[in-house]
């Protein structure tokens, strides 16, 4: 099966000028010019758990599994450049689930222009599991973390939250092109990508950096994809965006005068939207248009036994 | 589990000096200094297909999840720096497992100077799957393929041949130092690990090559554990050689003269031994003393489907 899949992927890959060995080669050799090293990370999907596999297009969950990848990458500020893609499948009809994850993986790859440089493909009793790894170099100015928000940095989102179960948790777009552009022409102290919850993802921000960040709830930006969930489910538009998770934007964590050059340019497809500023006092808050400061519960996936 | 899985390893992994960011961030950046790119290659084994659970120590499991990926870099002549570690664990007992997983990966890390790049530590309804993926550096000579062998080259193997079911298919030594020591006094046209079985393996260099391989299969040196097989099993030693696979030793196709020297010296601290040639004619061959030559059956583990 696996044969026939590398027979199948040389057909319809293009061969990728980064890629310097054939896939059938059990190890690639991945072109990675820049002398600052090379970042890697790695996500597992897996069935029941990460997704239902009789509800949901396997295209989709390909894509899903590179692009959580590629928005790891986005928070460091680095560009992808190659991925491997490790599957366990189950026995019956097992190419064809093969070829319609690729079928996700491919597109997104090309767009982003990613080598896909190479995989293992097992079959076995089980239900499916796919891990991808991928390969990034830092941007020229260096690598943005987590832990580098400063007391009176202003906290910046890209696009809107809340309700990625309708949708935007497999189809959302990884802010590889947007974290560039901006690392291109501004100055920024720290970034991370919104996989468990605004509110958690920031107070993550938050406890690495050693300072606190106080969000002005009203500033968040709403998906409708919140507020349509908020008619269903009778929660408020602006719980589902601070603790669903999944949006995969990135918090954005830079100096005063930064902050408002981007605000002002909007240099980005996407919103670039103030919610908030770092503060002395540790921890997670949130204002109001009065000013008074409260304690903002990190709402978010808390991983099982976390 | 996942958050206490990586306070475990903080406490259990000595900082890598390659590794510059700590293992609870979602991304690595590993030093990888070569400006001729970066080798990457992945291995996923299951439960069920590539171990029993219930029948064999998984600090044997990681071990060899993490080994057979080092014997892809020796096979390339590369040196590997980073791995990252992905697990989908069975719910009852996930930390116990992964654990344990670890106290197979962290010696032969350390043994062989690889930083621990990362992971995604996933539980979940189904058995165990382990996926690594092994970054590495190519040799300062450039890269070994298995596509190089011209006719006149003569075959040497690394140690001994079957039997590896007995023990070694886990606790095999990935022929990392040994490949290295190589290039840096010989040189090789080209090299492949023996996964499958030493005639496939061969088959496919002969194959990938567009030559022959003629096995002088009395030369073939034969494992204590496939004599052992035999006694059991009624099939000749060399027929577990040649056919039982997961010894994770290399062959190598090296000009004569080249050949000669190796043999002369015995640079290695396991046997290198010359066991045939590269001739015109493509396919795989064997010859017996008097010089008559027949075709070999490539034998050796064909992935279902394949």
């Amino acid at each position: 099966m696996e044969a026939e899949l590398i027979r199948w992927l040389e057909q319809h890959v293009p061969r990728h000028r980064a890629l310097r060995l054939p896939l059938g080669d059990d190890t690639a050799l991945v072109e990675m010019p820049s002398p600052a090293g090379v970042l890697v990370t790695v996500d597992l999907l897996s069935a029941g758990v990460d997704f239902l596999p009789d509800q949901v297009d396997l295209q989709r969950v390909g894509r899903k599994a590179l692009a959580v990848n590629l928005s790891d990458i986005a928070a460091m500020g680095g560009k992808p450049t190659a991925a491997v893609v490790a599957l366990a499948l189950p026995r019956e009809g097992a190419l064809a689930q093969a070829q319609r994850l690729y079928a996700g993986i491919l597109p997104l790859a090309a767009e982003y222009d990613v080598a896909i440089a190479g995989g293992d493909t097992n079959t076995w009793e089980g239900q499916l599991v796919i891990a991808v790894t991928v390969l990034g170099q830092p941007h020229a100015r260096g690598l943005l973390r987590r832990d580098g928000a400063r007391t009176g940095d202003v906290i910046l989102v890209t696009g809107r939250f809340g309700g990625s179960i309708l949708g935007k948790q497999f189809d959302f777009n990884p802010r590889v092109r947007e974290i560039a552009r901006l690392l291109d022409r501004y100055q920024l102290h720290a970034a991370i990508d919104v996989s468990d919850g605004l509110a958690l993802d920031a107070s993550r921000m938050a406890a690495a950096s050693g300072c606190g960040i106080v969000l002005d709830t009203a500033r968040v930006p709403i998906d409708p994809a919140a507020e349509e969930l908020a008619r269903r489910d009778g929660r408020s538009p602006l719980e589902h965006a601070l603790g669903d998770g999944e949006d995969f934007e990135l918090v954005l964590a830079a100096p005063p005068e930064e902050a408002a050059r981007m605000l002002d340019e909007q240099p980005l497809e996407v919103p670039l939207t103030a919610i908030g500023h770092c503060a002395a006092e540790v921890g997670l808050w949130s204002i109001d248009a009065t000013g008074q400061q409260r304690p903002l519960p990190a709402t978010g996936y808390e991983h099982p036994g976390t």
